[in-house]
């Protein structure tokens, strides 16, 4: 008989590809959604919140990564009396969500239906370095219009979202594209009706930053031996299929090279190495409209013996009709050959905002910091649910990323500050440290009473080194006796450790003793001052 | 063989127990979470975001209702290569998770830990009308101290709290009573070593605002005929054993009658129906002193025999005068006997905000809001990680009874306003109608353009009415000639439309011509209006 074994205790830890957010972290992303959310209902987008939980059915196929279609979520299945109910599982973006939502209430909606959504999404992927398996996405979708207003309008969305968050003009490019260009060139290639390997060859063109003009030979010939010596099996296209594909993004490489619309990509490949001093978006708004033009017209060619190829040119020509209207030129949104967008299920725009300045990679060279958001037209979503299909375009938001790149222009962060720390020199007077911080809550200042043991002083002002404290206050018996309070400046204190002579020391103390009643007062001068 | 069926079409729903939230439902309640991060914050509070998955081993089996120790969660298990992976589960509330968050990072974080967290949790449980199986919690923990005035701090920011989401003073009750308390209860009866039944007696304790004393009397005996009439099987206890908690239950009452800390219930069962007029806060603070001295003397003489007993009683005492001496008197805040909590884990003080208004229920009588936050101590959940006990205490606020509490107080609410809708006269000219939205929202205007098939006008006019629109905008090509816009006023028009005779309407025009240049400053004018 087995012996009764003593419970090990519980591992603490997240599970693998999981992380917590502490303070700054959680109140920095939360004032940032704010600023995005103010932004999308200005423009007229209503808030809904799904929740986190769908049917698996309702969810569909539709993940990302169409290399594996049944993979990807968080499932289980619904135990019903006979052990066997319906399939659920945690969603993957917005998008999905958005669809059955539609569907389900398109009666109680208006159309077009504008709606903005955010909150975690949840992948059910392989963990790696600051890749998680939650993650928030933000995102904003018109649903049942075919007007290429909306898309102008939520890439115009975009550009003052990521102003408002602290973007500056410049420092960012929403880079425009049209599906039915791809198509048409896929058409021009003979495999319009072929699903498979048009979705294989689309993956391709998503690589051709990565991989350049040989490596998309190879991936859509015979395959590819890659960096890691791993051989990759190709699409298996002839030379004559091939061809069109790459005439197209070397055609897209040359027209961002002498110009795009309205941008100049002065050296290196596309989605290189490319230093902000590279874009530099025309002045002249006469010659920005004739690179345009002829941007267009070199598409045109190039898509010629198809409809649809044409079709997606004249969507593009609208859009950029609509924002130079309203006065979004070429320093904020462009029109790009190569965008391509990984998602299986765009049909018409695609849209991709990058930041355009530099940062240093882990070898301390400099890199662009790249894509912070991305979308596009998608009319077969609502469909699965009600055999009817209904126009879409959206944009999502790569949150995390875009926090990053605030943090890295400074516009947010560093380290908040922490509270005012009252310290407990005398525990059975608790409540006057008590009536302390209720003073300075009341005065709008953050305050907190010690409330460790309070019989090692020196660990009190350990705690409020570690709460990033600006300000200590002390209050011993014989303070007390005389009415008054001790008021320690702990900001100008480490400063005064780590640098001055004893001379400066002398003349500018960080230890300040006033009446009892005047310790707000001399708290709110020193706050003031060290936010100078 | 089996034919190949077609592939039926998903339904659009949620999950059973799941619904989604639209437009002011989720900005109201993002709104309200914010100005209760605020005060959380100003009181030192750090936030803090863990992940909704957990694994089943951190969760472990703290399940709020001991009765099912096993259910209640969403689980499922990782695949790994052996296919027997973790067990991962969404978390059911936001304390398992802080106490395995301070576990993991406790090296790193300040001690004592005060942390806030907001956010949904999930419970798999049978859903019913109005109980979903996704809602939000919104929490705030001090970990890693055992003194009282973490537990005080707690109580006073939590009636800031209140007041700062718009609940007004004497709307709201705290009621704090102590588990020591009931402890020494329970080891009055001989169960101080029966986990068992004691849990079982304290739920019974629970259940005595419903049943009463006869009630209370057959579930702590041989059991009892519900209204149903399904029979409960009782605890089994001895008569002897159940009269000291019957006599602790009518001694609460005869308190609460006579008036607990400082209010008095002038007529009904404890927890029956009791409109506002009933809570009299003393306003003579000597004789409410009296009452809170009274009061302790005679838990004190209940609990006599028992040292655990005696300690709540004195713990009480503190949490009293460390209030009382910051101001927080018995309108706010009372020491309560009837408080019970149904959390197995609450080894201290417990907590509970009661909203003392009035509502009418779905048969037209009048009832007590009631409970809209609650929490207590529990010094055992770290413990399970880590092997030592971490002293923590917390409150929890239910967010969606706080929200539907402000919009039966008329607080938030009703329909927020929607954008002003810019027709479409003139397909054509859609960038000028985008102009104009571009304008408005410079001047911080919600707006936006209508998207959908123009060729109606009344659909137009439809759509305005369904976005609940303040203000239509109108352009057509004579406008566009004389250079002026129309402006309607839809909500003076529906009005006038409901209520007016012919000669107002003919003295307050609904619609009004002005210079297209003027428009913005005519919608502030009449948004400005509708807002008085």
């Amino acid at each position: 008989m087995a012996k009764t074994k003593k419970q090990p205790r519980p591992k603490a830890e997240t599970p693998k590809g999981f992380r917590d957010y502490f303070g700054a972290e959680v109140s920095e992303r939360a004032e940032m959604l704010q600023k995005i959310a103010a932004v999308y209902h200005r423009y007229g987008f209503d808030a809904l919140e799904s929740s986190a939980v769908e049917t698996v059915e309702a969810l569909g196929k539709f993940l990302p990564d169409v290399d594996r279609p049944n993979e990807g979520v968080f499932a289980w299945q619904e135990a019903d009396e006979d052990g066997r109910g319906d399939w659920l599982a945690l969603r993957y973006d917005l998008t999905a969500p958005l669809a059955r939502v539609y569907a389900q209430h398109r009666n109680d909606l208006p159309t077009p239906y504008r709606r903005f959504a955010m909150g975690p999404v949840w992948r059910n992927e392989k963990p790696g370095p600051g890749r998680f398996r939650q993650f928030y996405q933000c995102d904003a979708d018109t649903v049942g219009t075919a007007s290429m207003a909306a898309d102008a309008e939520i890439c115009a969305m975009l550009a003052d979202t990521l102003e408002e968050v602290g973007i500056p003009r410049r420092d960012y490019l929403i880079r425009v594209n049209n599906r039915k260009v791809l198509n048409g060139v896929l058409e021009s290639m003979g495999l319009a009706d072929d699903a498979e390997r048009s979705a294989a060859v689309m993956r391709t063109i998503d690589k051709f930053d990565k991989v350049g003009e040989t490596g998309v030979r190879e991936l859509l010939g015979k395959g590819r031996l890659d960096a890691s010596g791993a051989y990759i099996d190709g699409v298996g296209l002839s030379q004559a299929q091939v061809e069109p594909v790459v005439k197209f993004l070397t055609s897209g490489k040359r027209l961002a090279n002498v110009g795009g619309y309205g941008v100049q990509r002065v050296q290196g490949e596309i989605g290189s190495e490319v230093s902000p001093t590279n874009y530099a978006p025309f002045k002249n708004e006469e010659l920005s409209k004739a690179v345009l033009t002829g941007t267009l017209a070199e598409l045109r060619r190039i898509v010629e013996s198809s409809s649809e190829g044409l079709q997606g040119v004249a969507e593009l020509e609208q859009i950029a009709d609509l924002l130079a209207a309203q006065g979004y030129g070429p320093d904020r949104i462009i029109i790009d050959p190569s965008v391509v967008r990984g998602l299986g299920y765009y049909t018409g725009p695609v849209f991709e905002a990058e930041l355009t300045f530099d940062i240093l990679d882990e070898k301390g060279r400099k890199r662009q910091f790249g894509s912070v958001a991305g979308g596009g037209r998608y009319d077969d979503l609502v469909k699965r649910f009600t055999g009817q299909a209904v126009p879409a375009t959206g944009i999502s938001i790569g949150v995390d990323r875009l926090l990053a790149a605030l943090r890295e222009k400074g516009r947010i962060g560093p380290a908040a500050t922490g509270p005012v720390v009252v310290t407990v020199m005398d525990r059975d007077r608790m409540a006057d440290y008590q009536a302390m911080v209720g003073e300075l809550r009341q005065a709008g200042i953050r305050a907190e009473v010690y409330l460790g043991n309070p019989r090692n002083f020196g660990n009190q002002l350990k705690y409020a080194d570690k709460r990033n404290s600006p300000v200590a206050i002390i209050e011993g018996g014989d303070e007390k006796e005389k009415g008054i309070v001790q008021i320690k400046d702990l900001i100008l204190g480490a400063k005064i450790a780590e640098n001055a002579t004893l001379e400066e020391w002398k003349e500018r103390p960080s230890q300040f003793e006033v009446p009892r009643d005047q310790m707000v007062a001399k708290v709110r001068e020193i706050l003031d001052g060290q936010g100078g």
